[in-house]
């Protein structure tokens, strides 16, 4: 490919803009998970941050990004739930006006977190890429500023901030980090892991992530030609998405190295074995990582592995099911 | 009363000696939750905390406190679990053999998790104060150094830690704090917090907390008596005490500002509360400062009041148990 689509000093910046707002997350692991799954774990605690998911961190990364005058035209998002609380806490902390566009059937509890933040919510359409288009209208029709939850700059800049901490937390505590496996969303935590690994000449492979029912961008990886894919049919709605992005799409081709699929039978499994062993909650799409490491156990076996659990905003239903073993 | 049992300078030694092992823990408020409880709740979440329970801090502030010779011996506590997790845990990081002693019937998750940690694990009697006496056999048979779980003094300084961070975290983004509401296991947690609300001269008014299962404390407070109850009947084993402790009991009968009990019922709709509105997990006697704001609504109305979520390890079918409504 040509450019990569961010840089390390993007990610650096980022950093230093989202600091004031929120400390670094834990970086653990457990002797019972690393049992269980036959390699050493190294868990990055997204879901101890804000709003208990990373993408407080893409949504004050924009927020802090923008300019004085674009804070007071006020800022609109799409989102399944946890990039809008992220911009909805962003919002608040620095006193930005936030809409939040959702496509019908989001997750009940994301909503009235959102709405607790303070966000203005506009529900329309039935997945994620019918909320972007919404968004795009309220840009067209109200000139809100446009903070896409993928394809904006600052966002990757802001997700590569997890792996800045998990390179400086692993220094620290004299930990080996043989490779990453990310959960691919949009695919912001990936492209700006692998942003701030490749600058640091890290032999460190990245492994992406996604589900089954939502495989759009792993079925383009794999014949590395964009698309836009069918509606997503996974209960993780945190990585329901179903098209390739322009910001990501290339970078994903060209530094991923591997890309797996989970069942919904396999993240509702890979949920439990994380309560079990470490009493930390993890949404469908915050166990991917755990659930992925089943899948490639052959090439990750015995070795010292980061897994990012992305977000702990499961409903209770949904919570209640998996842990009745009814998913 | 005579003396305090601890002063304010032995909380900042604690502070000291357990900051290089972690990090402070977040103080959040949250608006779903506010508006359901009709208070402003600052959460202190301890259930972040290495081992999801604040009793890290404990084991830390004990082991970082032992002599190199006494290190060498190894180190003996009693335990429902979380201590014994915080012990294990502290050993672990600074190299000292851990022992501890739990009852019979002790939460698996929590014994498994000890285990985890790589200590060795002594099971006999059935509820906390046996374990204590297996602990003081241990230390007159083998010479382990005796790590009290209450009657320590590091271990009020550890717990003191707490009440540090919140008055610094709530200083740093403008909240007021009104007063504080805590459980009462040992009494560690509300000592140390008096003592650190007492030197810095704060009208904090500290409220403490029992399961109606395990009311001892709580009915030798109002007596100003000491004394050794009945075995404890609660499902919050992190509260499970059955006697007033030596080091604990006078501090609580001055400095507490009232004292209230709360139904196992109560504790289940506490942790249904927090689940819902901020998506953290409370273990039973981690919700209990949660179900007391119930308790306490006339006193505290409007008011600006510290929760500590004391720690996450519930097991997994008590939690889920919890999450079905069949508690």
């Amino acid at each position: 490919m040509s450019t990569w689509p961010i840089s390390y000093d993007d990610v650096l910046a980022a950093e230093r803009r989202i600091r004031p707002y929120m400390t670094a997350t834990p970086l653990r692991s457990y002797a019972e998970l690393d049992d269980a799954l036959g390699m050493h774990v190294l868990v990055k605690h997204e879901n101890h941050a804000p709003t208990n998911a990373f993408k407080v961190r893409n949504g004050l990364s924009v927020v802090t990004a923008m300019t004085e005058a674009d804070r007071r035209l006020g800022v609109v998002g799409a989102t399944m739930g946890n990039y809008g609380q992220g911009l909805a806490w962003a919002g608040r902390a620095l006193g930005v006006t936030v809409t939040i566009c959702v496509p019908h059937g989001v997750n009940p509890d994301k909503l009235a977190a959102m709405r607790g933040l303070g966000a203005r919510i506009v529900t329309e359409g039935s997945d994620y890429d019918d909320a972007i288009a919404v968004m795009d209208r309220l840009v067209h029709d109200e000139g809100l500023y446009p903070a896409h939850g993928v394809n904006h700059p600052a966002v990757p800049a802001g997700a590569g901030t997890i792996m800045l901490e998990i390179l400086e937390q692993a220094k620290a505590t004299n930990e080996l980090l043989d490779a990453m496996v990310i959960v691919i969303g949009g695919g912001s935590q990936a492209v700006g892991a692998m942003t701030v690994l490749r600058h640091r000449g890290r032999e460190c492979p990245v492994f992406g992530v996604q589900a089954q029912g939502a495989a759009t961008i792993h079925d383009a990886w794999h014949d590395r030609e964009p698309r836009i894919g069918p509606t997503p049919t996974t209960f993780a709605e945190g990585m329901a998405t179903r098209q390739t992005y322009e910001l990501t799409f290339d970078a994903l081709c060209e530094g991923l190295a591997g890309f797996v699929l989970v069942s919904d039978a396999e993240l509702a499994g890979a949920m439990r074995l994380l309560w079990q062993t470490t009493h930390n909650i993890a949404e469908p799409a915050g166990a991917g990582g755990i659930a992925a490491l089943g899948k490639l156990g052959d090439r990750l076996r015995g070795k010292s592995v980061g897994v990012i659990i992305s977000g702990a905003n499961v409903d209770t239903t949904t919570l209640r099911q998996v842990l009745n073993h009814e998913m």
